[in-house]
């Protein structure tokens, strides 16, 4: 029965019987944590045989010695692989180290320090804004924050951000650049269309420079049958005659091992070339030990699309639980929605309005840590105070659900003290 | 016989003697390349073990999975190694990827972007130069040039950089650094004293926040019985009141494999504070897989320097080589200078002053490769041209005594041209 229709005793019995409920997960001694997309151990075992890889056949395919120096692209059998996977023309798809986050930074500081190829004035000093599609991923933003760009909220649509407020601001040339999870965002689930993608690729910016920042995270991290297929950004951005203004990201720290993966540049022949102009001062070359690892444990395109379907059949269950639960506890009461990803590494919960920070105050006091309130959003704050980030993909099936069980508490007791404030 | 005691007539035969060597070394289609300071098969061979580690056995001393996210510091075992050999306490030591050429771009980056603990406005924008002990690391100079600052040589001795030309130097605010390669410099191998160390660490400097980069690559890379001792430019500075004073750098990249190896960045409390401040915004940790494989690898610092002896036993070979062939060849023509290193990876020659340029191009035109002359200076510019940096690491034995047998022909025969020019 919604919350809504409740009649004052009924309200104020139901909250009486949430009281109990969280008194009683207060008593049990909780210590859950579902804050971070972090592989479970399960999922870094499927891995396993990296440990030993490569063995003493250290040669790349074309018979370089991977343990010395040089290499500034990274490894060509690698690169082809994720080229095949992400849509990138394997000569615009560099293989770096294990951070892609690492690479945004540089970029972005590379552009503050030196200008991109469509604007020789280093940014560095300039008046800077970024759009943060929200919710969205908390470390574009902090990222982004860090360096002194202006932080401008933009609606996250089911099929990416909203087209029409993306345009209007980015006709101010100081707006040099978007943040986008083009597929399965962090938190939602959102995918981007290709028509929502075609759009942004043709959109007139005021910045001759405007970047879009296409973070594939999750490009092949399927939850469902369904393989969501990411549109061609790069593709899409030439055909628009905005051939640089897309950076594609990517990387295996979701796939092999989260802290000794391989991440991947792609974009416009001139923004590699740029890239690599200032990499090359930077670095003699990315660990290409380990990228052999990576390629010959993959072997092929088809190999990570395999292997990835290990991945879901550990990751199913788990969100499986989530809907459960959520459907099951918060379903009747009209309290809150949630999304049903079809591929990544979260669900995005909304709770009643102005009840997100108290969610996560009343988790925390019975011991479940939930990512902190308003996260998703720029500078941490969520207008509407309603936003909670589920990661259920590191806590055992057992854990997940006792977890999810004492958030439905917190949040129904959460609605219901709001339902009683006059 | 000198070449400045023959007679005219002496130099004619002297110089036709070498035309006519050279022009045999051309009939002989050499390939050789003596360039670039990389490790030979040989050495990354001693490392083979690392191909194969961790094995299943994943998890750090401390227990934590190092597959996954995490721990921006770096393996806490292998802080305490390396700690330990470069005398940095292990707390203000952190281990990063696989480059410490990065770890200098970084830091001089976020100085630019954020400016340092004692100069909160950012370095960019602002006129900045960096002296440059000469000659030393060409990427240390091309780094800084690219970044906009501006090169000031300074003179290197066999005991470090010239004190009173830094001093005198220093006192401008715009200048924000000084380069050094403490041990076994690139490319003379000298090494700082004890005493230059302490007056570099209290000298009086303009900017508040001058940086010594104390880039210690060969901190254990010792070629001869005498382990020469490091000075602990982190306690003197602090001791002189300039504890922000020196960042230290040092890698495994010589040690253990040159592309796949471990990066290491020391500095005072404060100054490992302000640059995980700006890293937690790039990463969320170094690769703990490949750090744990190390620590596994070494077991302590006993066994790093076991290690480099065995190391010194494929080196000390090669650069008896190198000062066989100089020694026979050129010392009794009085036409050049080279030094002895007691560690490192180089020999500098310094030729005939006014014809290295000329002896690259002669060694380029029968197949041998040298590194650029001038490479060694800042705008790769010598103003004497006459130093040549040789590389005697890469070659087998034999490739090594034909490159350095056709070296000395070319700086004869360059020599011979010079002595006849009026």
């Amino acid at each position: 029965m919604s919350l809504q229709s409740l009649t004052t005793d009924e309200l104020s019995t139901f909250k009486a019987e949430q009281e109990a409920a969280y008194a009683a997960l207060g008593s049990a001694g909780l210590s859950l944590d579902i804050t971070r997309g972090k592989p479970s151990p399960e999922q870094l075992d499927l891995s396993s045989a990296l440990l030993t890889m490569p063995g003493d056949d250290f040669r790349s395919a074309a018979g370089v010695d991977t343990r010395n120096y040089g290499g500034l692209h990274g490894l060509p059998e690698l690169r082809e692989i994720f080229a095949e996977l992400l849509g990138v023309p394997v000569d615009q798809l560099l293989a770096a180290d294990n951070a892609s986050l690492s690479l945004m930074h540089d970029t972005l500081a590379f552009a503050l320090l030196h200008g991109t190829p469509e604007s020789p004035t280093p940014w560095a000093g300039q008046d800077i804004a970024f759009l943060c599609p929200s919710p969205g991923y908390d470390r574009h933003f902090a990222l982004a924050e860090h360096l002194g760009f202006r932080l401008i909220p933009v609606d996250l649509h089911e099929d990416g951000p909203d087209v029409a407020q993306v345009r209007q601001h980015a006709a101010d040339p100081a707006v040099k650049g978007i943040w986008i999870v083009p597929t399965y965002a962090n938190p939602t689930g959102a995918v981007v269309s290709e028509s929502v993608a075609a759009e942004l690729a043709a959109i007139e910016t005021g910045a001759p420079d405007f970047r879009i920042y296409w973070d594939n995270a999750y490009a092949v991290h399927h939850l469902t049958a369904e393989r969501v297929k990411t549109p061609d950004i790069l593709g899409l951005a030439s055909a628009a005659g905005h051939p640089n203004r897309p950076l594609v990201f990517a990387s295996t720290s979701k796939i092999t091992f989260a802290g000794s993966g391989v991440s991947f540049l792609g974009g416009s022949p001139e923004n590699v070339a740029w890239y690599l102009g200032h990499l090359g001062f930077r670095t003699i070359g990315p660990d290409k030990v380990n990228q052999l690892r990576h390629a010959r444990f993959f072997g092929d395109a088809d190999g990570v699309l395999a292997h990835m379907e290990r991945h879901r059949a550990i990751l199913e269950p788990k969100f499986a639980i989530v809907e459960r639960v959520l459907s099951d506890r918060l379903g009747p009461h009209g309290v809150a929605s949630w999304t049903q990803p079809k591929g990544g590494y979260f669900v995005s919960l909304d709770v009643t309005e102005g009840t997100a920070n108290r969610v996560v105050q009343l988790a925390k006091d019975i011991g479940l840590a939930l990512t902190p309130a308003g996260s998703s959003f720029p500078y941490q704050t969520d207008p509407r105070d309603q936003n909670i980030r589920v990661a259920p993909t590191l806590p055992s099936l057992t854990d997940l659900e006792a977890a999810m069980e004492a958030l439905a508490t917190c949040v129904l007791l959460a609605a219901a003290e709001k339902a009683q404030t006059p």
